[in-house]
């Protein structure tokens, strides 16, 4: 029995009600290669041969699963009807679906959010050729609704393990920015961190070559390069991002910290402004943020106010949700481009974890970025960690 | 640079070459979410926006990346042509197609193979849409056999890796016949086998919660779930199975053990007869396994020679494939029963690498089952491991 599997099986049913879904039906198989990123969330170990798991609005719940893992599904204790096969999967998951006989079925894929896409293409195929000559290959629809809603409304086990992972960076941080010496690379900086991750047990929250990023000064490049041999020297403004996995959920926050120099023992002017205004963008868009307001309006506040400012606009999205991945997909604080697909028109809701991370880069300065992770309230947005307002100051 | 990479993008375009196809095309998008499983052999990276990997038959290869990505892409040293973009992959795509103006495009999925099924079908729904009202829309194909070609025909460092992998199996197994003591439950087996993967800084080749399976006596069940709190009593046989996974590649073996007890010092007739029915079974799969034979007449003969036995019929696979994965996808050592779709089809090809796993369940005697691991030459099947032809008897 996993406690976040009994959460999420349970709220399943009631994103099914709200949406008027009458069925829900995650088709998989051998999920070792992979699998659909839902699985985690509703069953919480892998599938070997094709597999159907059946959720309906009314709360009843079906795992149609090969003869060797029927125990398996029955120790999650998340399903009520367990259906095992030796050959084919397809009378049995006939029959389970004549017995609701659902008007409406959702299955896993989607063009905008790649954590509702689980189901291959070729899979899909195999599955409609199963429903072929019968009334529910018509009735198929995608599940991304359903799945962004699941994977976005954390229930508590999940607010209490992104929480933990969050103090888990900042103390991280902490310890970190009182180490840290003039002259070291960006890689013995990202090693003293890294170190840190591993005397905790832990994994970094996103792939340890690029976790965390690090950027000393003007000619270190922004984005998802790794740390290189540029040291950090005085004057330099250092740029962190960094975010661990604990427990299955992730942290991802940015940070921004300077090293003095004999010749400017204080942040220069350029500096104070666009650090000023990328925390200005970001108190903005958390204001902003608020059940049913639609991600790319949020994006649109921080973005303008750093291009109100006289910087460039920035080339990403302004924030995204995170949970069992770092870019745990679903709607985005992004704006309309291709790239993000429709997710930026999705409405934010009530229980989702976004990060807010507008960012300027200064050809003099550097990487000016800091990230924030706030959680969706009835009433607004809720900082998770301790917002940064003032540049950390690190000892010359 | 990445070994793997630099020897498999190489082998990719010769295996196209042989198949005539001038083109394949890996479509990706936020793989942290789960992403197409040849990523890791021909990027060995996480990609976040929509991205292109292009190979063709003339060994052009193109990698189309966001904006960010264009550093880690160029790294990689596989790819002669990086193009990167801020907004939308499109018009860069068929920019590249216009180029090479392929005859034949794979794309990845498949009904029958899961590793060669990484393409979401919302995302494959994207790239259609990307290609409509072009000539490319009608040139797309599945990319299943030149993906399972290329996971399935080992290079020099695969195999290699493999070898070590199998090594450490055979070690550990060595390690546990000698520490193991009557009156141990399976769990406590399994912890002392997961101990001795821990101390070397591995991890075992499938989930944990199954991996070892330990199976003491008639009452343990067979297949996938974990070891129980039953014990292992004089006169009991012992069964397992058990990989670990080493610098990414994994191994697969079964073994079986008996404990003598004062009534039964030696095994049992029956436990006699079914060993050396499933050793025999190995063994002939074995003298038939040659490039250009289809899977299912191989799992024929293992399968004939138990049930000719007097056994009845193993209600799984004679063998798989094994390589990054324990179930590494690909043609299987399969009957022809739905839930392999096509694969049983598949000719075996030289440089693949599978195991041979006949069982047989006796109600009185419990699991009867090996598992060796073969490599596919020109000439026939190479054990890589010491197959298992004696019982190991254990101290009593």
């Amino acid at each position: 029995m996993n406690a976040i599997v009994q959460e999420k099986t349970a709220q399943a049913a009631s994103i099914l009600k709200e949406l008027g879904v009458d069925c829900w039906l995650t088709f998989v198989r051998e999920t070792t290669a992979g699998g659909d990123p839902v699985l985690p969330l509703i069953y919480g170990h892998d599938l070997t041969w094709q597999s159907a798991l059946i959720i309906t609005a009314s709360g009843e719940s079906t795992a149609i699963v090969g003869k060797f893992e029927a125990e398996t599904a029955r120790r999650t204790g998340a399903f009520q009807t367990i259906v095992s096969y030796d050959q084919s999967i397809q009378p049995h998951l006939l029959e389970v679906l004549d017995k609701f006989n659902p008007k409406r079925i959702a299955i896993n894929y989607s063009l905008a959010d790649v954590y509702s896409d689980g189901l291959g293409h070729g899979l899909f195929q195999v599955l409609t050729g199963f429903l072929e000559d019968t009334p529910y290959l018509d009735r198929i629809e995608p599940a991304e609704r359903i799945i962004s809603a699941l994977r976005g409304r954390k229930t508590p086990s999940e607010l209490e393990r992104i929480k933990t992972a969050i103090q888990t960076t900042e103390e991280i941080y902490q310890h970190t920015f009182a180490a840290i010496q003039p002259g070291m690379t960006e890689i013995e900086i990202a090693d003293l961190m890294q170190a840190q991750v591993r005397e905790r047990g832990l994994e970094t929250a996103w792939e340890p070559a690029h976790c965390p990023a690090v950027n000393s000064g003007p000619l270190s490049s922004a984005g998802h390069v790794g740390p290189t041999e540029i040291k950090l020297e005085p004057g330099h403004l250092l740029h962190f991002d960094f975010g661990v996995r604990q427990d299955g959920y992730c942290s991802d926050i940015q940070r921004l910290a300077y090293l003095p120099s004999s010749i400017h023992p204080e942040p220069g002017s350029e500096l104070r402004k666009a650090f000023a205004t990328v925390v200005t963008a970001i108190q903005r868009a958390a204001d902003a943020l608020k059940p049913g307001v639609p991600g790319h309006k949020i994006d649109q506040i921080a973005r303008q106010t750093i291009t109100d400012a006289g910087y460039e606009e920035f080339k990403h999205a302004t924030g995204h949700q995170v949970g069992r991945q770092t870019h745990d997909g679903g709607g985005i604080l992004g704006p309309l481009w291709d790239r993000y697909g429709d997710t930026p028109n999705w409405p934010v809701e009530t229980g989702q974890i976004y990060t807010i991370e507008p960012s300027i880069i200064h050809p003099e300065v550097g990487v000016i970025a800091l990230e924030e992770m706030v959680r969706v309230t009835e009433h607004g947005a809720e900082f998770l960690c301790e917002p940064q307002t003032e540049l950390v100051i690190l000892r010359s």
